[in-house]
C-alpha cells in the first residue's frame, strides 16, 4: 500500500485522506496543533515543524511528502526531503511564500500581473505610492492570507498610517486594479510532465474570505488560464496540484497570486468532477496516472463559516446538496466545511445556491 | 455528532463509514473476525454475535444500529435492540434470512416469484419435482449467498443426491425459470415514510457471483421495480436502504430475493449517482432527509474478485475509471473491490467496460 505524508492536519489533508481509502493509499498528516480535522479520519503524528527527529520518523514512514498549505517553513520541507520524495517542489513552495518571488516569476514566464513594487523602508513606500498611483495595497511578502497582512492605501496620510502598521518586514506595493471578478484555475502535472486543467471557477468574496466558487464557462478564460498554468507548472518541473487565483479585466487574465497545493476553489470537484482534485493530488504525487477532470454538470461550492448549518437543514433544503464538514469546533469566521451542488442547469443551480443561503446562513 | 453502529465490519460498513465522514456522522462496526474492511477506515469493536457484554456496550455507544448482512442472528438484532434503536427493522431481517418466509411474504403483496415448495423430507422433494418440474432447485432456506447451499435437479435421479447433499435443514425447492436476465432495484425510506428509488441496474454473474451491473434505461421495469419495492418498504415499515432482486421474463418482473441492507449492485451510485447507497442509508436510519437518487450519466459497477488489479492498470487503462478496493489480501474468488464507471454515452461505457475488463482481468 502506497502511503502519502501531508504536512499539516487541516481539512485538507483530511480530504486528502478521504479520497485516498478507496484506492488504497494512506494519508499520514503531520501537524504541530491538535488540529482533529485529519486526525478524526487518519493517523496524524503531532510535531513542531522544527523537530528534526520527528520529521525524520515521519518522512521515513511514507513513500511521499506534500503540504496542506504554503505557510509550511521551506527549511522543513527542505529538511524531510532528505529523506522522502517531496512534492510539489522546493522552488515552488519558496515562490508560493513571497509575494514579491511570485510575481517576478509570473512575469518572466508573461503572465501579467498587477504592478508591484519591492518595499523596504517608509521613503520606498512614497515613491511607490507616487508610482502606482492611489489606491494601492500594501501587503507583507509572506504569510498573508485571506485579507490579512495587508492595508489599504487611498490618501497620501495613509503612508504614514500602513508604514507604522506593516513596517519592518519584508512588503510589496500593489497597484489597484479595476477588474471584473476573481477565476481561480486549477491543474495536477503528473511525474511524467502530463498535464490536465479543470474548469475555471468564478469566486465570490466576502469579507476577503472565498464564499461561493462556481464552475465557468468561458473558452476565452479558460484558454488564458490553461495556457497560463500550464506554463508555469512545466517552468516549475511541478508534481501535484496548482492553483492560481487571477483576475478578469474586460477578458484579459491578470494572475493574482499561486497556491502550490489543493485549493478552497477546488472543493466542488467532490461531487463535480469526475475526479476531485484531492484525488488527483494524489495520483500525481505517487507516480500514477492522472484522472479525468471534466465536470459532470452545473457545479458550485459554498464556504461555510464559523459554524457549520444544521445537517438536516441543509439535506431539507435541497436533495441534490452535498454536505462536508470539517470536523472543527464553532470559532468566528473559522472555515468549518463547504456545501457542493453539481446540477442539471444553470437557472437550477442559482435557485438552489439561493435557496440554500436563505436557509442556512 | 450522530454516531451509527453497523453490525459486521466488511466492506459495506466500510464504505458507509468513508461516506459518513462528510456529514459528520461516525460509523462504528461491530465484527467477530480480525476482517480489516472497516477498522482500515473507523472503529471496529470485536466481539461475537453472542456476547451481550460486548454489545451491550456496543448498542450503547451509539445513536443508532443497523446491519451489513442479512446473516446476523436476529437474536443478536433483538438483543441490541433493547440498547439502540435498530434499523431497518427485525421483522425485515428475519424474512431476508428465509427463502420461504421471503417468498411467501412477497406473493402476500402480489409481487410474483417463482412457483416454491417447502421440503422437510425426501419424500416431499419427489413430490415437489413432481409439481415443479425438472429441472429445478432444491436450495437452503437460510444462509445461502452467491450460488452457495443450491442444487440443481435434472434428472429423476438427483433427487437422492440432492437430499444427501442438502437434507436435514429446513430447505425449499423452486422452479426452474426461463428469465431473460437479472436485475436489480434499490429503494431508500427515511423514517417519516418519504421513498426513493434508485435506477435500476442489469446484474451479469459469473459462476453465480456478480461480475457487472449496469444501470438500465427501461421505463416498463423501472415502473414494476419500483411499484414493488416501494410496497415491500410500506408493508414493513422499513426504515433505510433495501434490494430486491428479480428476473425480467418477456417484460415481467419475477421476485428473487430481498437484501435488507446497501448491495453489491448498488456500489455504482458511490459515483453515479447524486447521493450514494451508503450515505442515503446513513440518512435514513438516522432520521435525516433523502438525497437526491438520479443518475449522472451511464453507469455501471464491475467487481473485483480474488486480487485487486493493480492501480495503476486500472487509471491508465481508463481515465474516468472509478477504483474502489476494500483494503482486504487476495483470495481465490473473494470480493475485494469494484471498479464504477460514469461517462457520457451508453457507447463509451460499453468500450470502457470491454477495455477494462481486457486490461485487468
Amino acid at each position: 500500500m502506497k502511503t502519502l505524508g501531508v504536512l499539516g492536519g487541516g481539512q485538507l489533508a483530511r480530504m486528502m485522506a478521504l479520497a485516498g481509502y478507496p484506492l488504497g493509499i494512506k494519508v499520514i498528516a503531520y501537524e504541530p496543533t491538535d488540529a482533529n480535522s485529519a486526525s478524526d479520519v487518519t493517523e496524524v503524528m503531532r510535531g513542531r515543524f522544527d523537530d528534526e527527529v520527528k520529521l525524520k520518523e515521519f518522512a521515513q514512514s511514507v513513500d511521499v511528502v506534500t503540504i496542506e498549505t504554503e505557510n509550511i517553513p521551506v527549511d522543513t520541507a527542505r529538511y524531510v526531503s532528505q529523506f522522502a520524495k517531496f512534492c510539489p517542489s522546493l522552488q515552488a513552495l519558496e515562490i508560493a511564500q513571497d509575494r514579491l518571488l511570485e510575481k517576478q516569476y509570473l512575469n518572466k514566464l508573461n503572465i501579467k500581473t498587477t504592478e508591484f513594487m519591492d518595499i523596504t523602508s517608509e521613503s520606498d513606500l512614497s515613491v511607490g505610492v507616487e508610482k502606482l498611483g492611489l489606491p494601492c495595497v500594501l501587503k507583507t511578502r509572506r504569510f498573508g492570507y485571506d485579507g490579512k497582512g495587508q492595508y489599504w492605501l487611498r490618501h497620501q496620510e495613509d503612508i504614514a498610517k500602513a508604514w507604522q502598521q506593516l513596517g519592518g518586514q519584508p512588503l510589496i506595493l500593489e497597484a489597484a486594479i479595476d477588474f471584473d471578478f476573481e477565476i481561480s484555475v486549477i491543474g495536477v502535472r503528473d511525474a511524467q510532465g502530463n498535464i490536465k486543467v479543470y474548469p475555471i471557477t468564478e469566486n465570490e468574496h466576502r469579507d476577503g474570505v472565498l464564499h461561493i466558487s462556481k464552475v465557468l464557462d468561458n473558452q476565452n478564460l479558460q484558454q488564458q488560464a490553461s495556457d497560463h498554468i500550464q506554463s508555469l507548472m512545466s517552468h516549475l518541473n511541478y508534481v501535484g496540484v496548482l492553483t492560481v487565483e487571477l483576475f478578469s479585466m474586460r477578458g484579459e487574465l491578470i494572475a493574482n497570486e499561486i497556491a502550490p497545493r489543493v485549493h478552497n476553489s477546488g472543493h466542488w470537484t467532490i461531487d463535480g468532477a469526475v475526479t476531485s482534485q484531492f484525488e488527483n493530488h494524489l495520483r500525481a504525487v505517487l507516480g500514477l496516472s492522472l484522472g479525468d477532470v471534466g465536470c459532470r454538470g452545473h457545479a458550485a461550492m459554498m464556504n461555510c463559516l464559523g459554524a457549520m448549518p444544521k445537517l438536516d437543514t441543509v439535506l431539507a433544503a435541497s436533495s441534490q446538496a452535498r454536505y462536508h464538514c470539517y470536523g472543527k469546533s464553532a470559532r468566528a469566521g473559522r472555515k468549518v466545511g463547504h456545501i457542493n451542488l453539481c446540477v442539471d442547469s444553470a437557472t437550477t443551480l442559482s435557485e438552489q445556491l439561493q435557496r440554500l443561503e436563505a436557509t442556512t446562513f
